[in-house]
């Protein structure tokens, strides 16, 4: 009886590894340090331990396990499970994740792209629970994106779907990451974020930041951000509405664009709770249609850390089942 | 045997009909004036008498129509197949347009967004044929929009999706007829680019344009500024480049974000051909991700004035072999 999904959570930092039943309960977790610098053998020898690990301690006989889903950075093709590079993860050139880890394993094993799993995890089980049609935002570094439609996930032909965080909101604006100008991430981003708040600061902004960050500005952080946010200081609220404005700009044209009954945020800077989701749901509001925009919840994640190896687990079940195109 | 679908497309000005067997053959086709001045009921009247004229030149009995699909210009509901208004149809307020026209003609009716059905037309049989995900852009007086994800049209849990001409391109950019600011309509459709050349032309700049609107400048039409490009004015030329570029942002957000195999544009405005499309493509390429940049196509409509009916007759379809969601 193949009723158990392992679902791994590949990070530049940590790999988090869980058993889940196929109707969703967690039966046994494990989380331990990628070990990155070490290089793809020796992390994917990692993900093998972390396997065993986790069926072991939750007393599921491998028998049991129908397929291995792994969420990975990319870029890379969930198709042939190769992952081409990875900022986060060091050494790794066209690695064929998923072959290299079903030889390790003896099981079938199915990669997707890191943001598009965690969607799926949220849809399965967190703060997507019930629709049809939802997006979710991963606000980090970057910003990752997943979508769901149709009660499908949306990977697209080349499994590159869902960037929401190239969206493009400003003609003409920040060069972004990806060699282009005036995406979303340029602006909405941890990154982006600090990015907004260095601007006004050269443009001779007040603020406690100066202090925090010891008067070198390029050791601003979002989290001095938001500690200086909450301390009162104008400047930094500033800086997270700024942030929230831009991220509902961006949300505003996912709800133009596919009618979404929910838009879940998460990452770090969802913290900041309303400091954020009131600039983000008002600018929604002002500009996407009516009809739309009182129909799109905006909300924070519900699974947290578990997002990833929930998701990776139900994308591996689906796969498995052939459900998938 | 029910082989024939009836498609009709509801325009201001036209009423365009069309007989259409179930595997895309067209049998009879009909256009009148709308008569939209006399209001909902002589409309409705109006059609009757033109799926009556199709049917009768195809030579069709009306026991073998299957269905009627219509597209109609919006906001409206597709479910219920109520028109809530609509700045094309002086007088339209809720009106009950698959219900009035089911009575009417004693058939099943099917009520879609105009653009969505064009969209669903040339996948069925145009431009899109072949491929699971693209996008359809209607560049007119303002600029439509359609999905097609999965092999299914988006249409919305509120039927509102694909509104593509209401993606923020610009933050605090020109404000749009929807109310909101920075919209691609604002910039992409033929009102936006004549507001681009007036802009330009009270900057200042020389061009034919002076003489072509007889000094007038609120008398300036797309036409003239296509007429003006091709008699090679430097101005009208960049005008054109400009509307391209702006496309091709809101494209190059379709690509990030759906991964489509193909982006189809049509309207009047497609007749300037590489004027347009060639900013049109390359802004799309350098603002988009590389792998779906090279995989997506974009590409004039296949169907010109028949993607309405035909669209709308594939809808009808659909929707009555209970296809829709």
């Amino acid at each position: 009886m193949s009723d158990v999904v392992v679902g791994i959570d590949l990070g530049g930092t940590n790999v988090k590894t869980a058993a889940v039943s196929a109707d969703g309960r967690l039966l046994g977790k494990d989380s331990r340090p990628t070990r990155s610098e070490e290089g793809p053998e020796a992390v994917m020898e990692n993900m093998a331990g972390a396997v065993a690990a986790v069926l072991e301690s939750a007393g599921v006989d491998r028998s049991r396990v129908q397929a291995v889903g792994i969420g990975a950075p990319g870029p890379m093709n969930w198709q042939t499970g190769i992952v081409y590079s990875s900022p986060n993860l060091p050494g790794w050139r066209d690695v064929p994740l998923a072959e290299a880890m079903s030889d390790r394993l003896g099981l079938a094993v199915y990669v997707d792209n890191d943001a598009n799993v965690a969607c799926y995890g949220e849809y399965w089980l967190g703060a997507g629970q019930g629709v049809d049609t939802m997006c979710l935002l991963t606000l980090g570094t970057g910003v990752g994106g997943g979508i769901v439609v149709f009660g499908k996930l949306l990977r697209g032909i080349d499994g590159t779907a869902a960037e929401i965080g190239h969206l493009k909101v400003m003609r003409e604006g920040r060069t972004c990451g990806c060699g282009a100008t005036g995406c979303l991430e340029a602006y909405a981003s941890v990154t982006g974020m600090v990015r907004t708040a260095k601007e006004g600061i050269e443009e001779g902004r007040e603020t406690l930041l100066t202090t925090l960050s010891g008067g070198d500005f390029d050791r601003l952080t979002g989290k001095m951000i938001s500690d200086a946010a909450r301390q009162g200081d104008t400047f930094a609220q500033w800086v997270e509405r700024e942030t929230g404005i831009w991220i509902g700009i961006g949300v505003s044209s996912l709800i133009n664009l596919l009618n979404p009954e929910r838009v879940v945020l998460s990452g770090g800077m969802i913290a900041a709770g309303e400091a954020l989701f009131g600039p983000v749901r008002e600018t929604a509001k002002a500009m996407a249609f009516d009809v739309p925009a009182r129909r799109c919840e905006i909300v924070p994640a519900g699974l947290n850390e578990d997002a990833g190896v929930l998701g990776a687990a139900a994308c591996a079940m689906d796969r498995h089942a052939g459900n998938v195109r």
